[in-house]
Parts: structure tokens; C-alpha cells; sequence
């Protein structure tokens, strides 16, 4: 008898939770239709892109950054959202300098001249030295009695055979982050890496890099791919070779850059809020339309769909535009200090910073059951052609955000990703329209269903 | 008892498939891994599509063609498969002449220069005349009584609301294929017809026009968007416009072309023959990279992949680059008629015809059996990146092919394909090497699949 209550209760709970499940598809899928329909149809999110990127690359400190946090606030004011207001963030600000020469020679006599981009962060250079080339890290441990006094170059490349491109990232990477302190604590007089990317073209790829606190500080620079192994069979011809590295970057100190936050305040839960976000900063290559430009554009028009198909929703949806995520990570950090400073409670966050093409899934960093309550929502969610709700990481500005429910990553197509992050291919030409507003879409319509359904 | 017996039997059967789907996924899935990593890391098809964009587009008749033809033989050669052959086949031959001309003219002067092609097929033009435009074949019919003398215009926007481009191209190809008679009928004196592309550009798309038999034949063009744009603005706002249509293009009658044929024999089952193809001919803008000479250039890349990884398969597999699908489709109907002919087996065919981009999917022609088990390797297909198998239409060239058990349509991401379909902007440089080498790499292991384990 026992058995049997349990067996009707488990049948009435599936039932239910089956009722429940279609209540919401025949409630959200119209809806989510509606939102795909704008987006794909009007493609402003796509456009007001196009404005963005005129004013170049947004790296903290520049110029060009304080015209684009005017040109996109003023934007968000436009947009008839309940509040728009910036939070000032302290971050690190580097300059590149307009001297970036690296000339390899043979015999004292130029044999090529290196395309080259000095890391964020790296010190100036004005050296010429022998070159050694390793092949990892254990390869310098090995060898670490022939690096001084010697430019290491470390030859890693992308592996092309992960199907999710930033499975092959996590390992060159680590040479651009950590090879010039790793290398200067042996000797070595400045590092070169291999660039951290999936196309054989010449142009460099930066990023950032960090300097142990208790070693020397040596220059670091990336070489464009095909120079990398234009120097590895130069190097393996066995001739000795000498490099001339010439760099004028500069690290100024502080400069003051923005969090930008726009607002659509709740009906009956106000004090639930669901953030959308990107970061505002790029690196000072190409235009940062996909990292992370094209996020951002696709968090405000989140908010845009949301008023333009809900109205007002249940809960509070803000996007926040963040500092500093590529070289500081200060404005997750002051966004997140103050959140929590002022008892906010965020229900749920959601993150684009993964380049601006089409949609395959969501990451979620939660609770099982949570996780499984938004793959109940895969109906609705496939309307703009999301394919799968996974386990996962979120994403670096909203990971620090306290207490929430479920944080989120837009996932998109990686393919391409890596052709263009950090480098003078990320520029407006290289986001395709469609793919951009399925993502915007995507994420509005999981944005809708956290605050409209909710996740009980 | 005998519920008991049926119980049993179920589950023994269920128990047994699902061990053997088991034994299936521990054997191919490191075969799989291998032919990814093989087309990850060499990127050969890449390459190889890269020589052969060089030698322009590939329309039958054309001297690029024969220089293609010669060029793509060669490399199959090469490849080491058992055998490399040609079949002859007659095809129709159109020639888009030097002079394309469409100046619109307000109070008889030059108003603006618009941006247009030829439809393929059409004839020459020499004329001035007044335009009208028509949003439909309902409006055609409604305001026939006002389009004899005049030029049609057909304004249909490509609806970017659909998740999969191809159901948007649906709609506006028509006024392509048929506009021409269709206008005709009523004394219209040529067909402009806004280009069917998901992009905003000025590039027109050209593509096949179909002339009915019983009406005049008139010229057909078509607009670049902007252009399109530009006119209907401007007959909105209602000054009378003139425009006048210069076209060389001519029909030339026969030309001879060919399909290209490689073949590995199969071990233990050569009479069971799996296609794999796409079609080598292209329109004459651009390049055809995608369209579909991506397609042959993965077909070629799958044998290879196969050979490397399996060594000899169980079943004959052979690639077929089809002659003249744009125009005519007389490559496919001569390969079908050849094989019916000479009592072939085609055990399964799987064809690439909508670009080089990154896997979604396969659709199945097949009953429901045959689907369901190649529904049962995606854990193994899943290894290139295929989400999902499902019914659905294959390709026009296999769809020939008669008493296959299979006839399969691979799928990619079809966001960008009507940007670059039929026009200039079909070229090696917007093919994503990544892209289009998880495609051969899927296309290799469905085929590998087929071969050794099969469809029962």
C-alpha cells in the first residue's frame, strides 16, 4: 500500500510537473517568437554596434574608451529604461606606445622583421640578444641553464582538434600570462610567444601577462603565427641568431573608467534582480566588437526585447556594462562590492563574452536542480536556437557576484572565436548580423523566463 | 504468461540493442577522434579549396570550368583511391556577357547607376521603360490591367525571422525562377527582382530563371538590396522613373561538362555503394567556394579521411562531384540514369550543398527504422560537432539516385549562407577553415559508420 501511495504521488508529481512545463511553452513560446522577430527583423543591437566601434579600441585609460562609455550611456538614456547610472572603478592603465619593432638578424645583418604586439602590461624594451626557442614549460625547466641572457620564445600552438575552441586556449595562454616571469627567474632577457590563435595569418594576437612579484621584470611580445614559425625553422636551421626588440609601452599607474548599468526595475519582486552583461573594455587591437563590444550591445537590447514584448516584467533586469575585465577584472570586483555593500540580491546572472556568434547553449553554474529547471525551459528556448542547457562555467565579470541562483554563460559557436580575440581581426566587420541577434534573442528569452517564471 | 514472455523478449531486445549501440560507441569513437584530429590539424580540404577558387567561378560551359575540371582530376589521382573517372554529360550553356546596364532615369536623366546581375538563363536586353513595382504574385494579378509595356519590379525581402535561412529563401526565389514568365503573360517587358540574400549590401545574387514554355521570353535581373531599397523609395515617391536595361548575356546552346568520380572499392561488400558529393559547378560571381566547390572539396576529403583511419572500408565508397546542378541538374540526372543503368547499388548517399559551415546536423531521407538507427551513433557523430540527426530533405543531385536506403543531407550552421550565395561574396576568404573541416570530418564519420557498421 505503502508503495503504492509513493508510486501515485511520483505519477501526480511527473504529471504536474509535465502540466506545469506545457503551461509554460504555450505561454512562452509566442512570446519568444516575438522577441526572435525583432530582434532578427530590426537588428538595432546590430547596428548600434556598427556606432560603438567607431570609436576604436576600448582599453582602460584611452581616449577612445571615455568616448564610447559617453556614446553608449547616452544610448542607454534613450532606450527609456527606468535608471542609467556608472559606478567609477580604479583600473591599471597601460599604453602600447608607438614603437613596436622586432627585427630578427643573422650574421649582425636583418634578416626579417617580426610582426610582433607587445603584451598588456609588459615593460619597454630596448635589447638585442640570442634567441632559444622551448616548447613548454618542462622544456624550460630542462634547459634553464642556457636562458640567460637570451630571449626564450616559446613556440606552443593552438591545438585545432577541440571542438570548443577555448579547450585549446587554456594551455597556450598560460605562456602569454605567465612565460616572462617564469623565463626571468632563470636569466632570460625578454619572452616572445607564439600568438594564442586558430588562423595562420601574421597578425598578432595580445593579452595580458603577469609579473611574479618577487622576479625581474623582462619585456614579453607576441610574434604574428606565421612569423612564429618563420622563426622556429630559421632557429632549427641551427645558424645562431640574434633579435632586436624595441618596444615603448608604458604602465601609467590608475586611470578612472566606468561600470555602465541600465535598469528595468521590477513589478512584484523589484528586489530580485536578474543582471545581463558583457565588458565594456577591449584590448587596443582592432575595434573589440567581439570581445566584448558585441556583448554589451546584446545585454542592452536584452533589455529593449524585454520592454518591447513583456512591458514591465516581474522582476528587476539590469544590464551592466563592466570595466576592466581584460587586464584587472576591477569593475566585476567594485560591481560586486558595492552589490553586496548594499544588501542587493541578485536572483540570477547572465554573461556574453564569448564573441558574438550564433547560439549553441547555456553554461550554468548551479544547483542541479536548478539546472535542471531551466532545461525544462529548452522548448522555449529553442526558438532561437539554443541546442543544449549544460553544466558550466559562467563567466569572469558575474562569477563574482555573491548569492545568486544561477549564473549564467551565453554560449556561442566558438569556431572563430580565436581568429579574431585580441587582435586587429576584431573589428565590426567580422560579427555577422544574424548571429549576433540570435544571441541577443537567446539571451532575452532565458532573461524573460528567470524573471516571468522564475526557477521554483 | 505470455505478457510475461513478450515482457521478456522486450527486454532482451532492448538490452541487446543497447549493448550493442555500446560496443558500436567503445569501437568508432576513438576512430572518430582520429579522423577529427587528422582534419583539425592538416586542414587539407582547406587548402586544396584554396587552389581551386583559383580558378574563378565554374559555370558549365566556361573555360575557368574545364581549367577547374582538369585541376581537381588531377589531385583525386593523387589520392591514391582505386579508380578516378569522368562521365561525360550535356549541359546547358549561358554566357553573362560584358555589358550589364541599369541606369534610372527621372525627367530622362540619369537619376542613380543600380547595381545588378543577369538571372541566369535570361536573355539579352536593350530597352527603356517605365517601372512598377509589385510586392507579390497576388499583387501581379491584382494590377495586371498596368504592367503591359512596362518594367516589373518584384520587391520581396528575405525574412530574416526563420532560425534556418533556407525557409526564407523559399518565398523570394520564386519571383527569381518565375517572375519572368509570370510578368510576361501580362506584357511586362523585363523583370527586375530584388537579390535573395540575408545581407544589407549592394552585391546582387544571381541565380537560375525558369521561362514557360507558351509565353514570351523577357529579360530578368537582379538588384543589389540597396539599390532595391533606393527604387522602391523612389517610386513611393511618385515621380515617374524610366529605367533603361542593357544586358549581353546570351544562351549558347549545348556545352559538354562532367562528373567526377573517385572510388575506394570496399573490402567485404564492394557492390554497396555510398556516395558522397556535392556539385562542382558554380554561378559565375565570386568564386563558388561555397557553392559548392567546399562541398566537392569534403566529398574528395572524406575518402581520404576514410583511407587514413580505416584503411580499406567494408562497402565501396565514392565521392561525386556532380556536373551542372545550377542550371540544368543534367550531372545528377546522367549519374542516376548511368547507374540504373548498369545495375548499381547505392547503399546510402550523403551530400554537402549548403556551404562549408560548422555542423548542426543531418537530414534523413529514409523510413523511420533507418533513421532511428543512425539516430544511435550520435554519440559517435557527436564527436565532429553534429547535435542532432532527423528526417528531412537530402540534396538535389542524390535525390536522383534511385532504391538507396539512405539518402542524407548534411546540415551546417545556415546563419551566413544567403549572405554569400549566388554573388561576389562566394569566396575562399569567407570560408572559416575550422568551419569547413568539421564538416568533412562529420561527413567522414557518418560515412564510416555506414560502411562498417551499416544500417541494420
Amino acid at each position: 500500500m505503502k508503495k503504492l501511495i509513493i508510486f501515485a504521488v511520483t505519477i501526480f508529481a511527473v504529471n504536474f510537473t509535465y502540466r506545469q512545463a506545457k503551461d509554460t511553452d504555450s505561454r512562452y513560446i509566442p512570446l519568444a517568437d516575438s522577441i526572435v522577430s525583432i530582434a532578427m527583423n530590426k537588428m538595432e543591437g546590430y547596428k548600434i554596434l556598427g556606432e560603438l566601434s567607431k570609436a576604436g579600441p576600448r582599453l582602460s585609460g584611452s581616449e577612445n574608451l571615455q568616448k564610447a562609455e559617453k556614446f553608449i550611456s547616452e544610448y542607454m538614456k534613450g532606450c527609456g529604461f527606468d535608471t542609467v547610472y556608472m559606478q567609477e572603478v580604479k583600473a591599471p592603465w597601460w599604453e602600447r606606445g608607438d614603437q613596436e619593432i622586432c627585427i630578427l638578424k643573422s650574421d649582425g645583418k636583418t634578416d626579417k622583421n617580426l610582426s610582433i604586439a607587445a603584451l598588456g602590461g609588459s615593460i619597454a624594451a630596448d635589447l638585442t640578444a640570442d634567441v632559444i626557442e622551448l616548447s613548454s614549460f618542462d622544456d624550460l625547466e630542462q634547459k634553464k641553464d642556457q636562458v640567460a641572457g637570451k630571449i626564450v620564445f616559446f613556440n606552443v600552438p593552438f591545438n585545432q582538434k577541440n571542438l570548443y575552441t577555448f579547450a585549446s586556449y587554456g594551455e597556450p595562454v598560460g605562456y602569454r600570462v605567465s612565460g616572462p616571469s617564469r623565463a626571468a627567474k632563470y636569466g632570460a632577457v625578454a619572452v616572445l610567444i607564439r600568438s594564442v590563435t586558430s588562423l595562420y595569418d601574421n597578425v598578432p594576437h595580445t593579452g595580458t601577462l603577469r609579473y611574479a612579484d618577487s622576479v625581474k621584470q623582462i619585456p614579453g611580445a607576441a610574434l604574428g603565427v606565421q612569423d612564429a614559425i618563420y622563426l622556429s625553422e630559421k632557429l632549427k636551421a641551427g645558424k645562431p641568431l640574434q633579435i632586436t626588440l624595441k618596444m615603448n609601452c608604458v604602465n601609467r599607474g590608475e586611470a578612472t573608467v566606468h561600470n555602465i548599468i541600465g535598469e528595468i526595475r521590477g513589478k512584484s519582486k523589484p528586489d530580485e534582480i536578474i543582471v545581463v552583461g558583457g565588458h565594456f573594455d577591449s584590448w587596443d587591437k582592432g575595434d573589440g566588437s567581439h570581445d566584448d563590444g558585441g556583448g554589451c550591445v546584446q545585454s542592452v537590447e536584452v533589455l529593449k526585447l524585454i520592454k518591447q514584448v513583456i512591458g514591465r516584467p516581474e522582476r528587476t533586469i539590469r544590464c551592466v556594462l563592466f570595466a576592466n575585465e581584460e587586464n584587472g577584472l576591477k569593475g566585476a570586483i567594485e560591481y560586486a562590492g558595492l552589490a553586496e555593500k548594499n544588501n542587493e540580491y541578485h536572483y540570477a546572472a547572465i554573461e556574453s563574452d564569448r564573441g558574438v556568434f550564433a547560439p549553441l547553449g547555456f553554461n550554468i553554474d548551479a544547483d542541479s536542480a536548478t539546472i535542471a529547471r531551466i532545461n525544462e525551459w529548452l522548448p522555449v528556448l529553442r526558438r532561437s536556437r539554443i541546442e543544449w542547457v549544460e553544466k558550466g562555467g559562467s563567466g569572469a565579470d558575474i562569477s563574482r557576484i555573491k548569492g545568486a541562483r544561477a549564473l549564467i554563460g551565453y554560449v556561442p559557436d566558438s569556431q572563430r572565436y580565436f581568429d579574431v580575440h585580441h587582435s586587429d581581426n576584431d573589428v565590426y566587420s567580422a560579427v555577422n548580423a544574424r548571429e549576433m541577434e540570435l544571441g541577443s534573442a537567446s539571451m532575452a528569452i532565458l532573461t524573460m523566463l528567470l524573471s516571468e517564471v522564475g526557477l521554483d
